[in-house]
């Protein structure tokens, strides 16, 4: 799997993962608080930090000997999943809880409500389905390379597959 | 559940179903287009798109009687995780293929790369751990206010429980 969101979901994308995650980032660090919060059964968190760690989001420290107990803390790769699990949660906000919002985010040091946007940076301007494409990275293979020799779309009114069938029809069509 | 991360992770966050809406994404809309590119067993794949409907992600079609054949198109809901995606995939490309971006986005119009930013619009900051805070939303229930009585800050250093913890043993302490 070569595709950034497949391979960044084989990580994180498990249901708890995420879960324990935002748990991770309002300061969450022991098992028991974990456990606790989530409500869920040991031997799944047990599996879910391991995994974690392994992947290297979270980092395994112990903080006492006798009884051996660890504490769990986010490395800079599960600090970077900040903004993106308060973009989630925007969406939570506005198409779940129908602009109920249950929780918002502030600037910890004004207090102001925080205008959450997803941008490009070069421009400023938000990200709007139909106006983005995807094309092959540096590190694309030569395969993925040939599937994308044009700029695929994404979120477009028409899709290209739709667009290939036409010219398929067309040029079966005679005359 | 309150939490407006958690209550959007019970609608898309099953595995499957951000693959699902990722290929969506990408102009796929028929059963057989979505098997053929995700591998998935039909069942699952059946159950999936069935709850996308449910929740209002994706809305079914009938595009033929005969056989009868349903295409899935994506609403305004399933749309406006384009942009979430996209920040996954970004962090995807620099922290699991460690910056040997395999698929990258552009604006469609320019064919220029887009670069990716999740900021707070009043300010064009970006969104920084230890820099944000959370508090009760106007959705928000009398229990989740009474937890929330001051912001709560993600991605502190120092998480508010060791300073809940530290005040604590201040309080236990003699003197």
């Amino acid at each position: 799997m070569e595709c950034p969101i497949a391979r960044a979901l084989e990580e994180i994308g498990d249901g708890w993962s995420l879960l324990i995650l935002r748990d991770a980032l309002r300061g969450v660090r022991q098992f028991a608080d974990f456990q606790e919060g989530l409500g869920i059964a040991p031997n799944t968190l047990t599996r879910r930090l391991d995994k974690l760690c392994r992947h290297g989001l979270l980092r395994r420290r112990r903080y006492q000997e006798h009884p051996p107990r660890d504490e769990y803390r986010l490395t800079d790769k599960g600090l970077e999943l900040l903004p993106i699990l308060l973009a989630l949660g925007e969406w939570g906000n506005r198409w779940v809880l129908h602009g109920k919002a249950s929780i918002v985010p502030v600037d910890l040091r004004t207090g102001e409500p925080i205008e959450l946007a997803i941008v490009d940076r070069r421009t400023g301007a938000s990200i709007q389905p139909g106006a983005v494409a995807v094309v092959a990275g540096k590190g694309a293979s030569k395969q993925l390379r040939a599937r994308l020799v044009t700029p695929l779309p994404l979120g477009a009114e028409s899709s290209p597959l739709d667009r290939g069938l036409a010219s398929a029809r067309r040029r079966t069509t005679p005359g």
